[in-house]
């Protein structure tokens, strides 16, 4: 196939065509190795990408009658991916790879496909096993915890969970702090020390401004609390996130309990309660990850190269997209009429629709907060976490660790353990290491947004003119197209000028923040 | 799993329970090799239903702009299914399992895992590779050259296509007439023999039948042309599912261009001109075959044993839902008064309504035909594909043998190859042997539905009621449950009392129509 696609491209003048042809075999003959392990790992990558086709069914098109058959076919397609993903003669490739003549980008693919290749194998079969078993049993138990409001039940569960991730993290680099090895399943570029004081800047800046916020006078939200028809609500977001420039010849929008971006870069958004705007800003935020998933490089489909760099990065892409987009007065200008005619707003104003929008309320509930709010319970949620797999703290004492926390961030009192600690399906998942790529993800979308701005001239007014292209190009460009052929720092210094920072996002906040609530 | 499901069903005392356990151990002893092959086979299985799903998904779901990894994603899959499905360790388990003692029932399991991995394991890998290209490109042809009304373009690719099959039907049995071997793909329980006298009986009933239908008084049906709704229909349509017994907590409704059963007994139907009622026997049509898939033993999902009899049994499902209840009287009794409001059919009897979608017309085009002249299309296909594998006729000569078939069958004249020979997509998918199977499951239809009506009293009074419980229960007992446990011909003569036939089938068409009919 490639081999076919070269040839297609080569020139026609006979000398030409003799020239790169001899080029094309030295190409090959010095990459022998290098070819053969990326047609396994591709291989084994497109098996990977029909375990996602088949978890997009069962969370938006399956039956509920067909979930037990999901279970076995889940099974038998992950048991057939592990073994291809883990084979000997993978592990043989890489290190005859290692020492041909590669370029940049094949050196790039090879350290890649290792890094998969050992976390992958390291952990041994049994472990795996044991985690599968133990977190179907916790995801159970949670939930009925959760409906009885009854931590107790759910512990015994959760310390199993951190012993079991414990191990993992040992098998895989025993040298390491275990939770740096867990959380580089998310984000691998960026160490636990500089999170942590990434994290420690932001907290000093947040606690201040949400105090701050709520002593101003707050802004009226009940006009995002009126009915508006199921259909028009759906044809509303489809427009959305075609309006932003998602590409629905390779995706599609459907609806399901939890938003989420899968397979082949299709969305989903969900029509709540808790606000008409909630569903148009999943559908952008949802758009964003979607849009990052459409601009990976086609001919790398299956191999790092040909995926997002990393979790951090690709909730950049969502967050720009929402927040610096989508909550944006720039784009409501653009926007807000046809809002106005479609939700019978004729009574609202752009102003106060902007202000509804962005209110910041400090919620117990993580999913239900505002902008500034949601990325202290992140901050809460990384500390807990480290302290618990670090053993400074005991799985016992989480609701209380908790409440402390909320109170100390948010001012606000943690009523009970459901609207507390049991809130997350995460944990009970042995998703440990993944909340701190949220808010990561809100930091590198504040640089890249500040650079975008400064590349494209009249940004704002392109946006309020519904024009994205430039946007998208940019970031098609500097952010997708690359997929994992850089670390997270590299590629956000290449887009940026500057590593990941809390720069830009700090002055973000203050500035649309300050003037929303007329801080000095 | 099964373990846990015997030891769950154990009985309470204790000796009973000892008794019961040594029982059991005897049987896993005795069955070492059998029970290790179905785990492999169930293994190959479930993979196998996982490439359903990315079949289901590319027809229904998917949005076109990813077909090119559809495809990579098809083949990769279909790779590891073949793997595992012509595995040497199966092969070696065969033999083994078959000198254990087994019951009736793991005898017909190995019976039936052996003919498909002799099938699968005896057609050499270059020459599925072979056939993979040669459909691909003459599907495009076929396409190209029926838009073009230009069968010459279309014959290369249809000899190469023959030529292959016959290289197949060669390696997996040289002693056996080719056209033999390849039937058997689709219905391996009647011989060519069989199949030659059945539809020789058939031809000579229908043709005289069909001309003098031509000659009766003709009925109307320009009802069925007026609008319906798009949504109306829908709704409709999904009612008259749910209301035979289509399960739609296992299934699901969906549009497709051609209508099917696909992955877990999932249907679409299809919205066209040619006639409201076309959407709503096509969704009584699938939802008989979906059934037929939920009535499968799920313990015994991803083996022979819960699969299907064959496509002939199959399609007997769906015939007899489509025309021995959905183009009833009985049914229409039922369903007339609602039908008449949502389409708006104030103006229409029952009796118009029932005679005009049981209108007997010579089409050119078989999918647009009805009950009667269908079953010519099939026999002239039938006729003409074993002539050409047999060599008998040559792939030159298709319009004209095609041409004049239609004429002596139908008494209709061709007017181009595009209305004719070009019409199927089967061929040019090197699906030969395919069609026998329609008009053997009508066949087998009229069976089944006699001995129901012998079976549950009043069967007429309870369709007409929308009660289909015994009904159902009868196909699910007699028909759906053993999946391949029993040849074709054992599970007809257990579930009617006879072999096929075509008495019923004939009795059925003389009566239906020559009451429709006013014939003597």
């Amino acid at each position: 196939m490639q081999i076919v696609n070269h040839l297609k491209m080569y020139p026609q003048s006979r000398i030409n065509r003799r020239k790169y042809i001899n080029n094309y075999l030295t190409t090959i003959a010095m990459t022998e190795y290098y070819n053969k392990l990326v047609e396994l790992v591709k291989d084994a990558g497109i098996i990977g990408s029909v375990r996602e086709l088949l978890e997009w069914d069962e969370l938006v098109t399956m039956p509920p009658g067909t979930v037990e058959r999901r279970g076995l076919q889940k099974a038998a397609l992950a048991a057939h991916h592990h073994k291809l993903a883990t084979s000997d003669k993978i592990g043989e490739l890489i290190s005859k790879a290692e020492s041909e003549r590669l370029n940049d980008e094949q050196k790039a693919m090879v350290r890649e496909i290792k890094f998969d290749y050992e976390r992958e194998k390291k952990v041994p079969e049994q472990l795996v096993k044991e985690l599968q078993i133990t977190t179907t049993q916790a995801n159970e138990a949670w939930e009925k915890a959760r409906e009885k409001n009854d931590f107790a039940s759910f512990a015994p569960h959760l310390k199993k969970i951190i012993e079991l991730e414990k191990q993992k993290a040992k098998a895989i680099n025993p040298e390491k702090k275990p939770y740096e090895v867990l959380v580089e399943d998310y984000e691998s570029g960026i160490s636990l020390d500089e999170m942590r004081k990434i994290f420690g800047e932001i907290k000093k800046q947040l606690v201040p401004l949400i105090e701050k916020i709520s002593k101003a006078k707050q802004h009226e939200d009940k006009m995002l609390h009126e009915k508006v028809p199921l259909v028009k609500q759906k044809t509303f977001n489809e427009m959305l996130a075609k309006y932003i420039g998602y590409d629905f010849t390779k995706g599609r929008l459907d609806e399901s309990t939890h938003p989420f971006t899968g397979f082949d870069s299709r969305i989903t958004t969900r029509y709540t309660d808790s606000g008409v705007h909630m569903a148009m800003l999943s559908t952008i935020h949802e758009a964003g990850h979607g849009k990052y998933e459409q601009g990976l490089a086609e001919e790398h489909f299956g191999t790092p190269l040909g995926q997002a760099r990393s979790m951090s990065v690709h909730e950049s892409q969502s967050r720009l997209w929402e927040n610096h987009v989508g909550k944006s007065m720039a784009f409501w200008k653009g926007m807000f009429a046809k809002l106005q005619k479609e939700y019978k707003m004729q009574n609202v104003s752009l102003e106060q629709f902007y202000q509804a929008i962005n209110k910041v309320t400090p919620n117990l509930i993580r999913v239900d907060s505002d902008e500034v709010t949601y990325t202290m319970h992140i901050i809460l949620r990384f500390e807990l976490e480290e302290a618990l797999i670090d053993g400074k703290i005991q799985v016992e004492d989480l609701p209380k660790e908790w409440n402390k926390r909320i109170k100390e961030y948010l001012h606000i009192d943690v009523p009970d353990d459901a609207h507390g600690v049991l809130q997350d399906i995460h944990w009970s998942a042995a998703l440990i290491g993944y909340f701190p790529t949220y808010a990561l993800g809100s930091l590198m979308a504040a640089q890249i947004f500040e650079t975008a701005k400064k590349s494209i001239s009249g940004l704002e007014q392109k946006i309020e003119a519904g024009d994205f292209k430039e946007l998208n190009k940019f970031l098609a460009e500097k952010i997708h197209k690359p997929g994992r052929r850089h670390t997270t720092k590299e590629l956000i210094k290449l887009a940026t000028g500057e590593e990941p920072n809390t720069q830009a996002y700090i002055n973000y906040l203050q500035n649309k923040f300050g003037q929303l609530y007329g801080l000095e």
